[in-house]
């Protein structure tokens, strides 16, 4: 086994679910390649060596530029806050390191693209965390698509609902809430949310031409976390979308964190001549499947129980009938990339699919403000 | 247009319901018979009256013994409570009535064999009131296994869930509550809720062999409501038990009133070796099938929606998606009885089907009692 | 008891829907008038005799002027195709009648003000037949919002979906598909089922301030039903719109006849600070209700089986558990109309309710066409 | 940290899930020991070296004599098969280790005495893998039930349905299919699915006194594995049985292998005085929950997605609305058991209650042998 060492940037959510896969991939996935923690970095060093200790990282940093240049780092996965994707993304792509970026890719659009020239021109191995593709119930749904199961596509809906800043006393800024601060985050749930969705929607249907959008911020003003003080929320708290496909389907994409009884509702829909697929990330386990086809007596929406172990992945974890959960999408991007190095086909989404989502919700926040449609940048 | 002119006995639930059914019947259904409301009967003349003119009953009688002697009168329906079933239905029997019954058929098996006495001597038109037959989703069931779809048969399951009488001030006997009355309606659960599931079990899947059971009763005593007095229950609050049907399958069947947040869930299961079924009176509109014949990709429980024309019934209402309740299945049971009155070919359940259901019922009261597997008399 | 002598225009879907409501109202809801069905009319003599014969109209008429200069009528109710509700409305209006039309009101928002104008003048009862507001569980959401149980609401969505439009061989024009035809419609899915969802999100979360929509036709050409000729299809297959409520909330409406799997899929969901509602016309009888003030351990969307006698409506019907469907929403619609005359509170929608639908379906074709957001005219 | 380190004996699914659990559990969970995988054992040393070297243990021993006499292993995990755990886990107690057994504990109640008498004369640490306990959705039941939440309990059922041995060829007898084979298994579903409904029904609701159950045997012979000879079956592949619980409530038990559609469809349902609660395996993240105390217009069946942080374990895992799956109730288990040992609250359940569980499935197995309901052994 040729060992593969990571050098992880980041400790909050994403570094533990990133640990967590580099840590599970080996026990479960046959793969030429060993994982091995190699260091752990963030600017809190007390905090980085604590998440090192928990993950068994084998070394601290606490700078980032020290990290991306030591030689026994072969992947620098950066788990930080966007506003620091870029720089870093760059700075190791120069230094030669393969880059697994969380989502989304840039601040937007422009910045995306820097990132994108940067390690094409560098020629290293790239992918963004966008892990819904990987819930094997996604997976399943591409694969029927990519069979031809659906037909022409008319009609794809996804929407991204979350309830947790209802309560106006929720700062902005800070390590728990970095999201509500536009500084940080670049937008609010249009990067955040939305840019999952469209991720999967593009991947699953197809580019989008077009989209016209309206955006709202409920809360105009919260406290920052370091600070206390009250400022202008910069984000949008709620974002919705109207959109046509390059393939003629219609679409509505909407996120918000302003839906009471939702945490993590991420659903979609996507109706073809054929039949339809729907997924909700509350019951990610299902995949409900219509078949136009199947006997009229008998026609019905089939809830998938996929845990099969001839649907996409679930041969390497139980056995029928039992489920995996969220971890388990990032546990498998891993075992792709690695496969992908392996196979020399590279495992998506690549840095340049991370682009083409940021263009997308490039358009929609210019539409929320124009008020008409725009086209979507072609990556 | 020939007329059919009904004599209804009782106002109660049931007395609408079928009244209902009688109304409606002629708008949805092609027949050559027009049903009459001819006469309601009951003991208190100002209620009867009451029901007649909220119905459109002809008329009125107080004393069934002169419904029944009338010679307009085609069909008498027997919608009050279960002791004084035997002795109308015989009475109308050799009048040489038609005769529709509230079910459970008799007070237990043997009284019940005298009604299917008279009725065959009679050579009368009968139906028992075992309406949930046709619910469309159950009619559908029954095509796909009649179909072959199932395959052999392994195991059936039912339940019917209650919880209305959990408080101890519900009193017994009275218009609203002579369910609670063991001298009136024979038994408890048994014959009222586990005879609709017995009935509907041996229609889907044949006769049923032995059965072992256990009964309870919760609250010991009660008020009667017309007397104030307390008195001991006779009647079973709970009831359960296994089964074994003649086709070589393992059953098990609950009932019970004291299931808090269940109003009237009937549901039931059957798994063969080809593929399951199941339903769930709450959402009586939908069936579930299982076809284990469906690539293993895509195999999944369909939940079918059953509004479209070419299901059961369904031409007869409205247009696909549009979902018919619960009444819908005494107004099929009636189309029915006359759709076999003009064939020459007659609707079940006769009385002789409900005579098999009360020597089922019969079993497991016996059982209850001897703590054994306890044979079901054959009809 | 009154008569009240109803005079039918149609005999297609809705004629059928209109008539079973008014025959059964009686049946199961104290009032003081009887609903007598005086006559039916319609273009096809044989047709409309046929149909009074299974509905049990007592006369027929073939020109529906003949009908409103009846003495012996009281009631209009127009179910013929939108393109005649205004003249017989206005005609009726003058004639004194009180005038019950199927949605939509007008053709467009300006034909829809004659009509508002005609019966105001006229000073008669009117109702828009908006049936969907007389689901229990609907009308069970609008009490809890009237309750304040949502608090300040900050999303609404709708989708009302179908199929039954796919394949390109079904005919504009005729009987059973002049829904096709633009001549005759108005408009395609957005006055036939948009409609639907803006009549029930005005009344459940108040009134739309401006919209931004597209529309698509998939089927370009479709033969006439009558001629068999090949017509350019002029009305829209789906339409979706963004919307932005008075109240500040934010929403997304969409519908199609191009959602394979989806009979009759007409969902709505309402989200506030304090909780959410949400329904789905597939399974009528259940309300979703998430309230955010529940204990945390035990926070959850309740699914409320709409069938207890202290929920809308459902006194009048059977007992707890046993769930009634689509027809009854016009049997309540009925009561409360004719209940609305004997108090002197006349019952929504009135016509000037079904004209402020009208402005936002104008507003959302606008929309499409211009690709801007559009402002609703006020009513 | 203090070392805690396992020896593993068997390298099936149970030896996969129990060393996931240990590698992740001080990823997530804050304990004073870090466990240690010392050693794996198995009689084939090839493929023990195999499983040792995905899971990263330490050392390989083929013989658990020799293992357990190894004075640097703290715990004895038994996850090979039942006929084994006997020998293994008396010979372990005697030197002192403790010990995680998997279920059943003994090949039957007497069997599993023994067991129970050694590890309380050596006083050692000691478990049970009955690990739906602890799925969240299941723990917060048990909480809601200790805090009174259902008041008197009336019903229990459960029920766990499988299909895989439909097919006749499945054989009997070795490494996957040892299920089958009575003389390694001890009983079919009864002591292999039954059991787990068993031990979570007496820690939800106390002891069962009395059982009458039934079993089946539907495929009668079947080849070995290892031989390929057919031979006799002698496990059952279907189990029934009523219960009378001490605390006066009844129940329902069953399960089998020969339910299409359903691959770990384990259900339990509780019916109190004042609410009602349900689980799925097949949802395990969701609990449904029923509050008679709710108001009644808003009265319903609650689910609960158990994904809080305030919920059971869930602190520890996620964000709110982010699943875990099955494997995680093992972590649970690690993490309960420790936090035993240093707390000096031993989690349970002991071996003692293990044995309870084995004195039920004696029970039942007698039953369906006499015909009669059987008292349940006490412990």
């Amino acid at each position: 086994m040729k060992p593969l060492n990571i050098g992880m940037i980041g400790y909050g959510f994403m570094g533990r679910a990133h640990s967590n896969a580099f840590r599970k991939v080996n026990n479960f996935f046959p793969l030429q390649h060993q994982v091995v923690l190699k260091a752990a970095c963030g600017r809190d060093g007390a905090k980085t060596a604590a998440f090192a200790n928990t993950w068994g990282y084998q070394s601290v940093e606490t700078d980032w530029k020290a990290l991306i240049a030591r030689e026994d780092i072969d992947v620098i996965d950066i788990a930080a806050p966007n506003n620091v994707h870029a720089e870093i993304a760059i700075a190791a792509a120069k230094a030669g390191k393969m880059i697994l970026c969380e989502k989304p890719l840039g601040m937007n659009g422009a910045e995306a693209l820097t990132m994108v020239k940067a390690i094409e021109k560098a020629k290293v191995a790239n992918m963004v965390w966008y892990n819904y593709r990987r819930i094997p119930a996604v997976t399943l749904a591409k694969q029927l698509i990519d069979e031809g199961k659906l037909g022409k596509i008319f009609h794809y809906r996804a929407k991204f609902l979350q309830d947790w800043t209802i309560n106006a006393d929720v700062p902005q800024g800070g390590p728990g809430t970095w999201r509500l601060d536009v500084s940080v985050a670049g937008s609010g749930v249009t990067g955040d949310l939305l840019a999952h969705c469209i991720d999967t929607a593009m991947w699953l249907n197809g580019s989008i031409d077009t989209v016209t959008g309206m955006t709202e911020t409920f809360v105009k003003e919260r406290a920052h976390a370091l600070t206390g003080k009250k400022q202008k929320v910069g984000i949008d708290d709620a974002s919705a979308f109207l959109a046509r496909f390059s393939n003629g389907s219609l679409a509505t994409f909407e996120s918000t964190r302003y839906a009471r009884g939702h945490k993590a509702q991420y659903t979609l829909e996507i109706n073809g001549e054929n039949g339809s697929i729907a997924w909700d990330l509350h019951d990610l386990h299902r995949l409900q499947y219509f078949d136009h086809r199947d006997g009229g007596l008998t026609r019905g929406w089939r809830s998938i129980h996929v845990t099969d172990g001839d649907q996409p992945y679930m041969k390497n974890w139980w056995v029928p009938g039992l489920a995996i959960g969220y971890e388990h999408s990032f546990v498998h991007q891993v075992a792709d990339f690695i496969a992908g190095l392996e196979s020399g086909k590279p495992a998506a989404p690549s840095f340049r699919d991370g682009l083409a989502t940021d263009y997308v919700t490039d358009a929609v926040l210019k539409s929320a403000k124009t008020g008409r449609w725009e086209k979507v940048k072609k990556i």
